[in-house]
């Protein structure tokens, strides 16, 4: 299905009541130390803490009748799961959301407190396929895929299509990529409401499966996977491979020291708290700083559920 | 010195210029979670992290030219120091702080970021008032108190009355005690622009000055001190106290567990970064929920200047 300015527009009016408009903000300090004029469009803020509840919400409300029936199923760690719980419990319809039992408790907790039926599974990527194979058999729901969805990627294009509102001079806007859903959909963005807008992302040198892709031009694996971006271990697919290989930029790598880096300007001067994965496009920026300096750069900052008791690791006590 | 109305309308137009009005944030899984209808007003955002800019600019501001000439001096290990750092340098002139040298390396960084002067002194009240006085005695600089001024006091009343302007139907608003700079100013702001509405103060169990003071009507040490909110481990002075007195509705104990449960709430609801100390009204209001079912509850978040390393204590890893 191919994906248009019309599907993105769509998309935004269905979503609206359900989801925050989130907030730009500015930081003169952060500016002033790095040389570049950015602008932080805050998803983590956005209702269940990240910019995924557009994709999950997108793509359930554009179920019929007979399809919402039976509910909404997937697999999901992490923030998708959080979104098709709370997608399902303001329709009122049932979410069965498969979570390798690796998964935070707290995250756990989240989706259950939503009201959605959680099936743990091994932490495996067959041992998932197959638990969600099974709940679809045996209840009929709908199964969404957190990025290799048309509708979840249109709905993560409403993302940059507001923040082009809200900033009309951005230059460029940098997103993280992990399986390709948010990037995808703000290539297409960018594409309908301000062609010339540069898309670039920051992808973890420890999940660098985008990178290689776009130069090989198919989805290839990452060398090896050991980051602290938990959100960005995912791969392309082949669907938003195509979009990004089209209209992106480039794709920036960083390690986890300078994602830890950029984590830590964020909290002690924006005093707001993102996620790892979420700083990955600012640390990029930071780290290309030669590409950026004197633009006015857009960073969508993606998410900001975090595990509390990670602080202590990425944040050592000194002796 | 009274303070006037006036007063705190004429601080109000002076510091304007120099600081940002934060904004009021609502959290409504907080809201369901609690029964009480909270409004965050976010001096976390404030210019230097807190509130502390509102009191320095405004008592920096109100010195005449021949008082600014040789600049101006205090002793603080917290944000007082960069208020006035920042005051300083935004008016071009010298700033001294006095720092106890248990100060942590962040905050001294800070103060010298801003061009101030440090002075390094053991960390005892003895040695800050004499190192405090040498320097006043050799510059001829200006020494502005952290709480127990009435310029400073006027400037923090200046929260409050935005807080009124940005919500009307407030029925309650809470605050940290410490020295009681914030808390006084509050009751005079509002005394004067909203007769009526309730001024409540929350406080360490491990610092617990100011809840003895108003029960004997005389300033009273805290019977011991110990406690992670380190920005209310000083004591009420004359003048802070008898505005308390007069105008204050209670002023509520918590724990150091109570303090790192509201914390947590406020990371993972609100994902804002907060000061242990700027969340213990917020805690207060969460123990004695009794109080303020059903009301407009507003709490003054009032810093966030934290030291990340700290995280690890605050919520550590499970094992």
């Amino acid at each position: 299905m191919k994906i248009t300015r019309e599907a993105i527009e769509q998309a935004e009016k269905i979503i609206k009541p359900y989801i925050h408009q989130t907030p730009v903000l500015t930081n003169k300090s952060i500016n002033e130390l790095t040389g570049i004029d950015f602008y932080f469009k805050c998803e983590n803020f956005q209702k269940i803490g990240a910019f995924k509840i557009r994709g999950g919400m997108n793509a359930t409300l554009s179920l019929n009748a007979a399809q919402l029936k039976n509910g909404i199923a997937t697999h999901s760690s992490g923030n998708h799961a959080q979104a098709l719980a709370y997608a399902a419990k303001t329709l009122g319809i049932k979410a069965y959301i498969v979570m390798p039992k690796s998964s935070p408790q707290v995250k756990v907790d989240a989706v259950k407190g939503y009201g959605a039926e959680v099936i743990i599974c091994e932490a495996n990527q067959a041992a998932r396929e197959a638990a969600l194979n099974k709940v679809v058999a045996e209840t009929g729901a709908e199964f969404i895929h957190p990025y290799d969805d048309y509708r979840v990627i249109t709905g993560q294009a409403t993302c940059v299509k507001e923040f082009i509102e809200e900033v009309p001079a951005l230059d460029v806007v940098i997103t993280p990529v992990g399986g390709g859903g948010l990037l995808s959909g703000t290539c297409l963005g960018a594409h309908f409401f301000k062609p010339g807008l540069q898309v670039y992302a920051g992808e973890p040198e420890g999940a660098a499966d985008a990178v290689l892709s776009i130069k090989s031009g198919k989805v290839e694996k990452a060398p090896f996977i050991n980051t602290i971006a938990d959100g960005l271990m995912t791969t392309l697919s082949e669907q938003t491979l195509a979009i990004i290989k089209e209209y992106v930029t480039d794709i920036l790598l960083v390690t986890d020291e300078e994602i830890i880096a950029a984590l830590k300007l964020v909290y002690e001067r924006m005093k707001i708290i993102v996620e790892p994965s979420c700083v990955v496009p600012f640390a990029a920026a930071i780290k290309n700083a030669h590409l950026f300096k004197g633009k006015k750069v857009g960073i969508i900052l993606s998410g900001g559920n975090v595990d509390l008791t990670k602080f202590g690791t990425w944040f050592p006590a000194k002796n």
